[in-house]
């Protein structure tokens, strides 16, 4: 199908005009003719389509949110199974796996209030794994803590904080990266046995994300090996946080009561999707680009990840489209279950590993942060590929994308893989707003601006060409 | 107490320099150096001072939200009359009055999902007046309306709707006067109506206001004479008209849910407080500067009322601690129902009306827009005041505010009073980003610049100093 296939990979030496394809990192890496026409034509191609935008519109219109293992999901897994079929991708499957479902309950509304000295209600949301309060309720007296840290250098006797309601007001600050996220989760995940082991009899903390706006931001707590919750912890609305702080501040004494019925439900399935554009010429090699199908349960999950589901798949589909197929495999995996702990990724690579095909992961990498421009090129490969890179990122300068380090992950749902050995890489968004409506009601199509979304797409098939044609090992 | 009082109103003709009290409208009014040198010390010490802030800070922090005719209400009343009399005003007073009560019901939260062809939560609100559901909730097909006009121009058959759900999806566009509110108003104030009487069991609107956030924007019906709403009303957010939009521009019928116990509960009582700094030479007139002391139940009223009931007490007490007294009376009027139909405005109207003091009031205007900066002085004053309000303006200038028309109103709660024939006058609110918080959850202190809040201090406090020292009439 492509013409001068033995002419692609040019390497132009320092001092040196040779031919030697594959090798030499040091050295300039130069695109053959046929690839760059090929990779500016779907760039151009990407900048005028809506397939992203509109598959996005689809899924949060006519599923919206998909908690993982729930009915919800299962629509949507459905859902995508019909659209990558419809669209023409070969090999649509689904992996099924087993995992313990975790649900809010009745309503993604909860009760908190304030009960003294100022009684007022608060915009709050269970954790993932927290566990419910009593039918009627618990009332309990607030101890305070500035930081996760603060409550970690407290007094540890099993009844330090007998009876009580521990309060944690991290801040976290927004950033491009969005890198203040691991650190502001630390309160997330991990308060709860802190405050269990010390008798507490809840946990609230001051939601994770930047917005000032009132809704609570939800999220996974983690396990301790099967260790799980048996107190309610919840995040309240940073205006919330605000008025705890205030009052605190004041040297009052706060009671808070609670009421929520989350809590662990059993077993259930959920499962990847996966779907190829099968390699002309390697078709056992996979380069595997993957977003998440599961959501939280309070927005529609549009940033998180309707919009990755959007861009990688209208990316392997222009590819398709194209009139070329690149030499390996383009495998699109739209995961199940990353929020509550990455579940579908560990599936799948607990599978590939069974089943032999592990090392056929040529390199990975996964959108999952967003719909906002991408603005860098990262990758995390061996020093053969370092040159690969900065060529292809000098051909996606005109969608103003920089050229980032060579360390990090390629995505959530990569890292297990990337934890087994596969090299990725990522194109990294622009997440200075992400965390104003990721996890919360306000993740909705409406945050998604067309423009964005279509500059992402174009990124990704430039990307996915360039390593799925290559003949290069990323190791 | 001041000196030169008898050289204050100096009047430089175009063509004349000698002193004309008073007459005059078309020549340059001045001021006296006393006067200007009272109103930048105001002006300079207002800009410094947190009293504002710190007063809606309390209020919003030991009250919260504050419905009219509450308990919550009644506790603002408490709160504002132990506030004023420690800040040493005069007078301090309630005037009560009674009314019908509307609430919510038990939760500010009320159900509503679509239910097909997309089973989707909402979020949604009731509208002030609106019906509850019966018990367990109404299920019924929606009735698309593009715009209230749309509704309007329906066959108004008596049963051309029933058993229909009504959605009305006019969009409101933001402004820094805010002036699309009323237009955008339409359809919340009177589309219940228009509904009912073609047989529908139900209304649900877009959103007023200019929110993308996924907050419903409550806001009151108006009544017909006596009659008042028997079906449900509710406000969804943005997000969710838009997702609504979406189906039916897919040419999908849909059907909502709704649940809410709203409605009418008897009649109970408000309340109006009265606060006075007693003018010097004639504390018979009288100068009043209101806000008001309601808000709606979903927010923390702090925009929309209490930056305006910290604003005018603030400016109020400066002016007292100023070590100078102007010769009008100052009277604060934080006023109780405004946001239920101006209930406590027309009560202080209809009091002044019988006391016999309605003439008495020289001049009025409210600060109910939030707390971002002045940016217009407007009047609605006689001709003969018209140099006297140029003259206030360039005093003004270095706050950065322009000089508007003479023409329109001096805030919600001064309508009633203008009706009766008091001069108003305004001092105009940045509004572009007001209708971002106004009605919902999102009304809360942290949305509180302190820097914007003193420059309105600052105004203020000039602004009441010029119109009570004055010796002019505004009719």
């Amino acid at each position: 199908m492509r013409v001068f296939s033995s002419l692609k990979y040019l390497l132009c030496g320092a001092c040196a005009g040779f031919l030697m394809p594959g090798v030499m990192a040091q050295e300039t890496h130069r695109f053959d003719e046929q690839t760059l026409s090929t990779v500016h034509a779907l760039s151009a191609t990407a900048l005028e389509s809506d397939l992203a935008y509109e598959l996005t519109r689809s899924l949060t219109t006519e599923i919206g949110p998909r908690l993982a293992a729930t009915e919800q999901e299962a629509r949507a897994r459905d859902w995508a199974v019909a659209k990558l079929k419809a669209l023409g991708f070969e090999n649509v499957r689904v992996e099924s796996f087993d995992m313990d479902l975790w649900t809010r309950g009745a309503s993604v509304f909860e009760e908190a209030a304030i009960t003294a000295p100022f009684p007022q209600h608060l915009h709050a949301t269970s954790l993932g794994g927290a566990a419910a309060t009593p039918g009627d309720g618990l009332e309990a007296e607030v101890v305070f803590f500035a930081s996760y840290d603060d409550l970690l250098a407290f007094d540890d006797a099993a009844d330090a904080l007998a009876g009580k309601l521990v309060f944690i007001n991290d801040r976290m600050v927004a950033s491009r990266t969005g890198e203040g996220y691991g650190w502001a989760n630390r309160k997330r995940s991990r308060a709860w046995f802190h405050a269990e082991d010390r008798g507490a009899v809840g946990v609230l903390i001051r939601s994770v994300g930047t917005s000032s706006h009132r809704f609570a931001h939800t999220g996974m707590m983690s396990r301790l090996d099967e260790r799980t919750a048996v107190i309610p912890a919840l995040a309240v609305s940073a205006p919330d946080a605000d008025q705890i702080e205030r009052i605190h501040a004041a040297g009052e004494t706060l009671r808070i009561r609670l009421q929520t019925s989350a809590g662990w439900r059993g077993e259930a399935t959920s499962g990847n999707v996966i779907a190829e554009v099968v390699g002309a010429e390697a078709p056992e090699e996979i380069v595997i680009i993957g977003a998440h199908l599961d959501s939280w349960d309070n927005g529609t999950g549009a940033l998180d990840d309707g919009a990755g589901v959007g861009i990688v798949t209208a990316a392997a589909k222009l590819i398709m489209d194209s009139g070329q197929r690149p030499r390996r495999t383009i495998r699109v995996v739209l995961f199940g279950a990353e929020e509550v702990g990455l579940i579908g990724a560990r599936a799948y690579a607990k599978a590939r590993s069974e089943d032999g095909t592990l090392a056929n992961h040529i390199i990975g990498s996964e959108s999952d942060f967003g719909a906002r421009e991408v603005w860098r090129l990262t990758s995390n490969v061996g020093a053969q590929a370092h040159s690969f890179f900065d060529a292809m990122h000098v051909q996606m300068q005109h969608l103003g994308i920089t050229r980032g380090p060579n360390s990090g992950g390629g995505g959530p749902d990569m890292l297990p893989l990337q934890e087994l050995g596969m090299p990725v890489a990522r194109l990294n968004q622009n997440g200075e707003d992400y965390f104003e409506y990721h996890h919360t009601p306000n993740d909705t199509f409406d945050k998604i601006v067309p423009a964005e979304m279509a500059q992402n797409v174009a990124a990704w098939t430039m990307f996915t060409w360039f390593l799925a044609d290559s003949e290069l090992t990323f190791r």
